[in-house]
């Protein structure tokens, strides 16, 4: 089965598999002091031009979580996009686990957050009442599969800094958005002024593993803490360890990144003028949303799974991941055409 | 380098990577909806022979945490053993995600837990002011490297029925355990009147992964919900279901336990009649517990790193593992040999 | 200073201060299980019409915790109007005390909840991803002092029973409700389906104390054990107590509730014409909300200190107590005529 | 009804009736923004003889909680004495509020903690895995009615402060100890090298209300945000501050918890000839632990409840309070002699 569904349903990039046998030798210490997770910590610090720490995690509720654990206190709120992940998938987890509330925060019509929007939350400052805001979460890309800008991202890193919030990314998706802004790691974390990303492995095509990456030296003391006490610390931390080695090595993130964004692409091109069909949002990375009669759903279905966003108007998300094929692709438009006419 | 620090410094079986292997093909529906994830748990079910439910979780603490999550109201209490894992070495994650106190209780001098040693815990019933107990945990192997035996399980599974509290295991070496008590996997879960089991995989040998078995139908409604909630849900499950596939099947489990726990027969057995040394716990599993001169250990950790128990006594715990050999226990022991000479 | 900032400025009713000093006489049992606690369940059952259970707390924020701790797992989320106390002022204690998500909820017009807009957020039920909605929250006064017809809180009862949901009224000002309504305590709570009760004392004219009234069988097990570690358990219960047995007895509270709302009527029908004002929500209880210009206010404030709602319009909200006179009336009319002038 | 069970059976000072209806007048701004409560802030600052902040609590695990929350990251450990309130009496709203572990400390024969048990849990600072020490909470009282003297305190202090912990006094019964050792207030608190106190109220004699002071500057920032959060802000908080106010001025605390000192020596003295009766813990305040055949038990609480501390020995707590009689205690000696004989 190959699907439109999520690029969590792809499986583990071949050079990854590789990766985890090379690291399958002998004897390591446990729970990230092994000499991979050295080895690998060095290189992000390297990529990102900066002394961050890092933090192995095994999903991206766990890396947000994380996260926000660390930047707050329980009398805190935390905003994050009214359509987040954050806010709509994680169950109650944020909650449960940090005491904060989360606040939807209006986005625009491309998905995202913006200093206006923001700054409509930021009211009652030291009212303690109130649940203070502490944290600002942006989603790269967006639950809209839309990248903010390099200068959108440095305007809420001003605004966060200025009104000392923290600045947390979501980048269950960071490796799609850098490919499609053509920058370099650097220039979408550390340049923009982020005091936490929760860096995305898994849809890079990783088996399983995120990483919590950490900017703010104030944040990076109770980290190591926080880290094992929220369930996301590893054992055999060094094949998570190994896999973002390799992903992070000779720019192999950039390469599946950016054909999964071309696929992303081509699907926009292929079904654009197809009869019925509508994109419903700017194509920038490895997502494309389109609307199209809901009775086309169950054929297409059978062969390309995929989710339907919004039921009321059958505005669906087609999602590309590292493995998708430009048969898949042909193939998909084809079906659609078929229905269409 | 090859340790008797922890199983968990051992990598992964051989069988397990050719398992991850063959999941790795197409696209998988994700979150545990995909086929191996069903057989698998079909699986278990003939294994444990009743209709269990299985959640598939990312680690030992995240396996105890959600077990007990599902069992308690936050003003509970659980009565782990005073040398517990939950306890010692999972930070505060027990009270943290749960809102329980975790109340250490004493055991006899084979580290096991006892109907006596429970019931002394079992006071104030129904006093509001009192953290109430509702689960008894045990751990087999115990951190003593011991195991109880049926008989000992089925009592406390008779106590706990009685006292209306739920009966868990932390059976983060519960192969080990089976293995050495020779029995089925049913024998020492179903049967013993388990609701709740932690059934380790890192330790059997996997690259990361436990399941949470279910045996209580009433505790099977919240689970999934809690499964999510508690961040242990692997959006690529079928490379966590995979590992268990295959080591529940043709017994792989048993073949690979049974080696780790000869090799501690083994170890105990050359060692034990070395001047100095003095094995201090009854070895029944993949573990030997001994006292030796505290000016060994620099040496013997050159080659053959271990973790000390009791730093007052220089008591120290020697792990075998699915990889240890008979040359490395020889090794072990003629460098032993030396030191006492 | 008299003002008409709060009903919670106003000091304590003199009927109570009785009741105090009769209730302190020699011991009593601690933590509720006291005579006057006894005889003042019986009462509320009477009142009510029905088997309550009855849990004295000390304040609002501490009531509607409990009440929404009791009623939820931690994976659930509550649905409270976008408006409501428990969303905006009491910090983030409902999220610290239970782990759930509160789901901020369209009110129409007059502040309330409707069966459409809470419909609207009743969606992904079994989606494990997704908190899941078990309690429907509201307020009663509103926060806009607007009070919800019988027939109103009915549809909403019918609603969360089909939805299985439970259902929670926020009484802060229940009494100030019942009195606008002219029916009976038993017609606006039992009646309606209400399945939990925060019974306003101090609002009311109590020196400290709320209720937590139970009258869904199912929630009252774990109640006593949820109020304890809620830390609401008084160990001189007898002083809340005495305080309810007071109001409850010969319709004090009607008088007093009544004589707050008599005094917000006149001061709408004494304010409305003059130029400049407007009022901005139907006047039903003891709150009146207006508009007039923001160069007003610090004079006002000088003699009357009263709450800007709106900052951006100057809405502000004028409160009456039991112990509002028509003087006071007349001398806030009198200072607005003459800044109008 | 008179009795020995608890110093919180006992009603309201009426001097402190007195001060709630002088505080009864005209409306006040609410949650601790009045007059009363600034002043009586500013008269705790005198006694306590340094800038201490003061945070009116409604109850003492209200105020325990609150200071534990405040003083704790939730990945921390706090260190009770293996007796206490706050582990055994509290449910479980330390954890649940705070995350943390409560860890039973070894107490010496006269219930207090030493350097020495203290230390002993002083372990594997900085490793992830244990929950970390914080905190120390002493007992002053302590359970067994005994008085740490200052010297010890001021150990504890010492020990404190080099092993970076914060330091802690669950002091529901203070103004007892600080009578019993005959020493101000300020060198019971101040002196000793506290970081926070919760400041029993309502055993001393108030109607309600406990109070949270914090001597440790890094603290303050953080309290009145968890004040609001944990359920403990009273919206009017006059009430409160008026009856510590009465409480402090003239000292009249001294004068009570002198008297209820002195019924627990003249109890002492009565009754320890008396055959069968066995003193069991020195007596140094207004408690006193004895053991007498149980069989006299029901004979006795028809006239004298008390509690019952050990089931095993029928070693019983007799409490004295502000109201307690020279006749009562007579009574009861004279009931104890007929049943002796």
């Amino acid at each position: 089965m190959k699907s439109f569904a999520s690029d969590n349903y792809a499986g583990v990039l071949p050079e990854l598999m590789d990766a985890l046998h090379t690291a399958n030798q002998e004897h390591a210490r446990s729970y990230g002091a092994d000499d991979i997770t050295d080895r690998t910590t060095q290189l992000f610090r390297d990529i990102f031009g900066t002394d961050v720490d890092v933090h192995f995690v095994f999903n991206g509720t766990g890396a947000n979580v994380l996260s926000m654990g660390v930047a707050t206190h329980s009398y805190n709120s935390v905003l994050c996009a009214e359509t987040s992940h954050m806010y709509w998938d994680e169950s109650t987890a944020p909650e449960t686990f940090t005491g904060c509330r989360f606040i939807p925060t209006t986005i625009n019509k491309d998905g995202k957050l913006t200093q206006e929007t923001i700054n409509e939350r930021l009211i009652r400052k030291g009212d303690i009442h109130f649940a203070q805001p502490k944290v600002v979460s942006v989603t790269q890309t967006t639950e809209y599969a839309t990248t903010y800008t390099l200068e959108e991202l440095k305007a809420i890193g001003e605004l966060t800094k200025s009104k000392d919030l923290y600045y947390h990314m979501d980048g269950a998706r960071f490796f799609n958005a850098v490919a499609a802004l053509d920058c370099s790691i650097k220039e979408m974390s550390t340049d923009v002024g982020l005091d936490l990303l929760s860096l995305g492995g898994t849809k890079a095509g990783m088996m399983f593993g995120e990483a919590v990456i950490v900017f703010n030296p104030e944040l990076k003391k109770h980290m190591a803490y926080k880290h094992k006490q929220s369930m996301q610390l590893a054992s055999k931390t060094r094949f998570i360890a190994a896999q973002f080695e390799a992903l992070l090595s000779n720019d192999l993130w950039k390469k599946h990144a950016t054909h999964a964004n071309s696929m992303a692409t081509l699907l926009e091109k292929s079904i654009k003028d197809i009869q019925g069909v509508d994109i419903t949002k700017p194509v920038c990375a490895n997502g494309v949303f389109a609307k199209h009669p809901e009775s086309w759903n169950e054929q297409m279905w059978e062969q390309y799974p995929y989710y339907v966003w919004d039921e009321h108007t059958n505005e669906v998300r087609l999602m590309c991941s590292w493995d998708t094929t430009e048969e898949e692709v042909k193939g998909f438009t084809e079906l659609m055409r078929k229905l269409s006419s």
